[in-house]
């Protein structure tokens, strides 16, 4: 049956036990959020020796339901002292589910300062050295360890930027071309990671099996509803597989809500360069791959392979939010060049949203020219070669802010903006103001109804409704990160009602259990009541809860709008 | 009679008014914190145009007290984001005290991004235009100003630190000979004069006057005995004028307090060699000034002259703060060298306390390594130059952890804590811990009672008594921040009853009062609510009352003592 991993990293003990009653009934999201909460002093060092950094799969990895197999990285967030969950696509989260792992729960801090390995395959784990790793890349990490493990495992790593524990660090996890391109990105988990001295993890998953069914065929039945579901949706089952996520260029840039120059405009001159339609196009000229699945079980398949002009190989499609942070945020018009800085982030493993900020904002500072894309280039070198400046970037835009004196840095609870500019889309600026991981757009992608309109239609400029639509939301996602879906089901979710019951049945029909719709919902606000316990404890209040003061003082164009969500109506987003 | 200048950066005006109701009966510290906390918006950018920069004289400030000079200047702080006062020894409270300001508050930003001066004169008041000063350190500013304004006037002024709004960037004020070696160091707020482009104020004293007292014999008789318990106590008539501050070094090293290598241990072997002694040794062998005032009026005369080798000027004698700093906690034993450095500091502009801890810190982290002085000479040559690097060490302690990694960061609200190890001397702990401004020895110096017996006598390793120990100081602090007098009044204050009836009694003679001893305290008390009540509405909770997790688990020589007042206990610091 399932268990829980405890990798300790001073005296390099790894003992399995039983998933304890506290924790039973809950997987990916809500398994980290719920140890975090229980076993981390809320005040402690992120990368001191109380932190635990956990993996979890979510409550249907290792199953056939599509899309089902997200890994979830919970820790104290050295970026944001917050609890934090960020999840990631790639192969970990449904091998660990086939191995009968619930959670690693990594440990304490090497004695000895070295760096380690951990090996875990069908009832076998194992500490090993790893310091022929030290000062390589993702890239590098990965291909040392396919040469001695196989290319039939997964992996996940950490690049320079976890060993020299940056806050925007990021864990890596290899896809299913055994490539180290899918990232648990946001909140600096990668630097965590570096504290514990752990360079990397081997998943094996020989003998592993598909996860247990309490009801086969039930399973089987709702599975396959899901997937219809999926197929039939014109997002996840047109736009994503075409365009990528990169398809949001031009509709957020048209809704005047892209934000551009360190979100000094709504919209962006050169918009199309870099969009979605864009990307298809040059790389079906350049003979690579526009669909392209990031995990085994993946049917939307958003992530094509990009591809230089002589054909070889760059990156995975860069998302839609690094093609913004480093694109129009920067006021950058070159896909190659972005193609480009992606592989260098995924490579020294660094969050590519806060990256770009930190760019972005260090151009407002004057460090560099906006609209340079060579600088842009030569400042991601410097963060790989961890020079004083690189690491002032790779410590996320708020500290680019200090070190730099610029007041304008959008950041929430110290974690930059995502690629919405919360005055022209309000409901996702509530989540960025209340989510208790700071600025997260996944955390309740408003986007999608405010912009989209898929679940409803909520006015994007209009202070009314806001808050409701990013709780709900916020609950709904809490759910399914803790269900180890990825995060697009939630277009047909929030469209098509069966998909919903979809999901619920195949939950049912997984545990033995008899849950409702509402149930799912409670479970969701279960899990933000735990991650927003911890945060209080960690001294956040109401006053944390808030967008940067220029948000509300500058007006942004087109629409000329700030942002007015009243702070008393944000004290209530969690109010249930 | 007394009032308060309005100085609108983007409108340049500059306007007079009467003391508003709200605010009378309060001067210093009583008087900023109470502008900051009904003015500032607490969630503000620090250095954006919310904030305000407030300059206020004591309440005793402009009579012939005794050491009443004291200059409070505050503001939201850009380095710990509470509300902040940093008080200042050198000229300018006894000149706009008799000008009859009762403080400068200093709002908006410029809309052109330049930099002006301010000019202060009797019933004069002139903002112009200062880019000609622009990028010049504070000793080359103060040369030009009297060049202009001759050498009657005080100055205050920002270095370099302050223009760049680095968060450990200090207002500097001109002292009786007319040097910047007087800063309002800690919590950045030369960041916030540089922010609304004020690079200098001049105060012009001509035509001012004593400040008018309601009875000047009674007046008379009490600064008298007031003046004579100042020169019978050890401390301020022997201790501080022979050796200055300095004479710590030995006293706190014996008491195993002294923190060495960025906290690791409580004794440092060469104490003996920068130690106050020495400094007295040396200062006489080179014909230097062992005893000399920093601010007209000063009766202790605890900052000598320092001259290096060749007999020409260095800096102030650095004070033990400074000497600790860049001593001890970087292993470093080197008094010319730490001069040197005192000097570079005052004329960027930065606190050498956090500078110092900075230095430490990327000490720790294997930047350089730790008892190498030249290293350290080259780290602050580097602040000065702006580079990547000394932008870091600018930003103070806790930037310098996040960019190399460091976790025994020794902060508190991210300022870094002064010269004693909170394990060896735990009623100062109490005060790092809860102070409204972060880590402060200076707002409840219980090192007095814990180690020099000052007050009584609490045994400094023992948990017991040090938060009754704290809270008393931390109130009495208060009013003598707000009356204007030097904080080492106090020494007097605590040992010999009387003098502190003479401050209740000059008070009382000075506005027609009949104040008792308890309503100073009260006074004290009101002023420690309102800024908590400011913290309060930041965000600031119980769980930001706590020392780094460090001193908790790792245990201090030679004492082998960690920090173990009960958090429980902490919290009930301002129960009162």
């Amino acid at each position: 049956m399932f268990k829980i991993l405890r990798v300790n990293m001073s005296d390099l003990s790894v003992k399995s036990e039983e998933i304890p009653e506290a924790y039973q009934g809950l997987g990916g999201r809500g398994l980290t959020s719920a140890i975090v909460n229980k076993e981390v002093e809320p005040t402690c060092s992120p990368i001191g020796p109380n932190n635990k950094l956990i993996f979890a799969p979510g409550l249907l990895g290792g199953t056939n339901c599509a899309n089902s197999g997200r890994i979830s990285v919970g820790a104290k967030s050295p970026l944001t002292g917050t609890i934090k969950e960020s999840n990631s696509g790639g192969q970990a989260g449904q091998y660990l589910a086939k191995l009968g792992i619930a959670a690693i729960v990594i440990e304490d801090l090497p004695q000895d300062g070295k760096l380690h390995k951990l090996f875990i395959g069908k009832d076998k784990y194992e500490l090993s050295p790893a310091d022929d790793l030290k000062g390589l890349g993702n890239y590098a990490t990965v291909d040392k360890l396919k040469a001695e493990f196989g290319d039939k495992v997964g992996f996940a790593s950490i690049g320079q930027a976890g060993e020299w524990k940056l806050a925007a660090a990021s864990v890596a996890f290899s896809d299913v071309d055994v490539r180290p391109t899918r990232h648990a990105g946001r909140g600096g988990l990668g630097a965590v990671m570096g504290s514990k001295g752990l360079k990397a993890i081997i998943i094996d998953p020989s003998d592993g099996e598909t996860a247990p069914l309490a009801d086969k065929d039930a399973f089987k039945e709702a599975a396959k509803r899901f997937a219809k579901a999926l197929s039939e949706h014109a997002v996840t089952g047109q736009g994503l597989p075409t365009y990528g996520t990169d398809v949001l260029i031009n509709i957020i840039n048209e809704a005047g809500g892209l934000p551009t120059r360190n979100f000094r405009s709504g919209r962006f001159e050169n918009a199309d360069k870099v969009g979605g339609e864009t990307l298809n196009k040059i790389t079906v000229e350049r003979k690579g791959e526009p669909t392209h699945g990031c995990m085994t079980g993946c049917i939307i398949r958003c992530s094509g392979i990009f591809l230089d002009k002589k054909g070889e190989y760059v990156s995975k499609w860069p998302e839609y939010e690094t093609v913004w942070a480093w694109g129009p945020n920067c006021e950058i018009d070159d896909l190659d060049a972005i193609a480009r800085i992606d592989r260098v982030c995924d490579d020294i493993g660094v969050d590519t949203i806060e990256l770009g900020n930190s760019v972005a904002v260090a151009m407002d500072g004057g460090v560099k020219e906006f609209g340079d894309a060579a600088a842009a280039e030569e400042l991601i070198a410097e963060v790989a070669k961890g020079t004083p400046l690189g690491r002032i970037l790779g410590s996320g835009a708020a500290v680019v802010g200090k070190a730099f004196g610029v007041r304008r840095v959008p950041v929430v609870k110290n974690q930059a903006l995502p690629a919405y500019d919360p005055r022209a889309v309000k409901g996702v600026g509530v989540t960025y103001a209340t989510s208790t991981m700071g600025a997260d757009h996944t955390a309740g992608y408003a986007v999608a109804t405010n912009i989209m309109k898929v679940g409803g239609d909520v006015d994007p400029l209009k202070a009314e409704g806001q808050v409701k639509l990013s709780r709900d939301l916020q609950i709904a996602t809490a759910a399914i990160d803790t269900c180890g879906l990825c995060l697009f089901v939630a277009f047909p979710v929030l469209d098509i009602p069966d998909a919903f019951v979809a999901v619920v049945d195949m939950v049912n029909a997984k545990y033995g259990l008899s849950l409702t719709g509402d149930d799912v919902g409670a479970l969701g606000q279960r899990v933000l009541t735990m991650e927003r316990d911890f945060n209080t404890r960690a001294g956040f209040t109401p006053a944390d809860d808030r967008l940067p003061e220029f948000f509300k003082l500058e007006k942004l164009g087109p629409h000329n709008e700030v942002f007015d969500v009243p702070d008393e109506e944000l004290d209530t987003v969690f109010d249930f």
